[in-house]
């Protein structure tokens, strides 16, 4: 059976969002793109931005299943704030539309779509590219997120074989 | 003119809220309490439980305005981003019903309510109690939402009083 899997890469700055359908071990690309908040609005105003932008992505691409990449803790402690306010955002949007979530750490999705749990940006594009050939996507965030949907796909895919077994 | 503030100590586990009127530098209680997520549901659903019981005390209580705390970047990462989800979710549900949001640092709120910085929990009780002789409050997070509540009507007099000058 297809399912539709929406991968978020979020940021304050830029949030990236990736479409897929996966059908087995079939991929297809759908759709991806980026989602910005202006700096010179307050952070109150910059997250309602990104809720309204994600909840418009996720009516319109009407995902199965979410998956979000799980934020790496800086030293960085104001860094690190940011990006927890704009993660909230990326979970709370699925949510409330009622689709499951499911987390990755970023070092899983580099080893499921790269095959190493440090590959760089250019890597990540490539494998993106390899495994998507009509993906169509501006920014790095976009990629990134396009990653999360496909490493979703793939332990999705795990995980039910092992319960199958 | 009187003004309906909404004060929010945001927290993953526990949010408290506290509504005050404020009119001049007379103030009145109108409703404080907390709002929890049960931890063994999944981080996206204890969000979406934060941000549907925010919303519902926002519909009831119709602020004019909101004032949230800034959170305190701490050494452990981990509780940062966490403290960082929650907030999030305080920003977004006024800004979502179109209330606008103001922010307070933590030892300006206990500067303001108790006249120093780095005031215990108890004395932030006690002066919330002797500013709202009728607040019925059930926890800490309760009086605290309600110390940056009053934080918030002290300072939009002064900037009102500063503007007018």
């Amino acid at each position: 059976m297809a399912v539709i899997i929406l991968g978020i890469d979020p940021g304050l700055r830029a949030t990236g969002w990736g479409a897929i359908r996966a059908e087995g071990s079939a991929l297809a690309f759908l759709g991806a793109g980026t989602i910005t908040s202006d700096a010179a609005e307050s952070l109150a105003e910059r997250l309602s931005c990104l809720y309204q932008g994600l909840s418009g992505v996720i009516a319109e691409i009407a995902p199965d299943e979410v998956a979000v990449e799980e934020t790496f803790v800086s030293r960085d402690g104001r860094a690190t704030l940011k990006l927890g306010q704009a993660r909230g955002i990326a979970l709370l949007a699925p949510a409330q539309a009622g689709v499951s979530v499911a987390e990755y750490a970023p070092n899983l999705v580099k080893k499921t779509v790269v095959g190493a749990g440090h590959a760089d940006k250019h890597q990540i594009r490539h494998m993106v590219r390899m495994l998507l050939p009509k993906a169509v996507a501006k920014t790095e965030h976009a990629f990134d997120a396009l990653a999360i949907a496909i490493c979703h796909a793939s332990h999705r895919r795990t995980a039910r074989m092992r319960i199958a077994a």
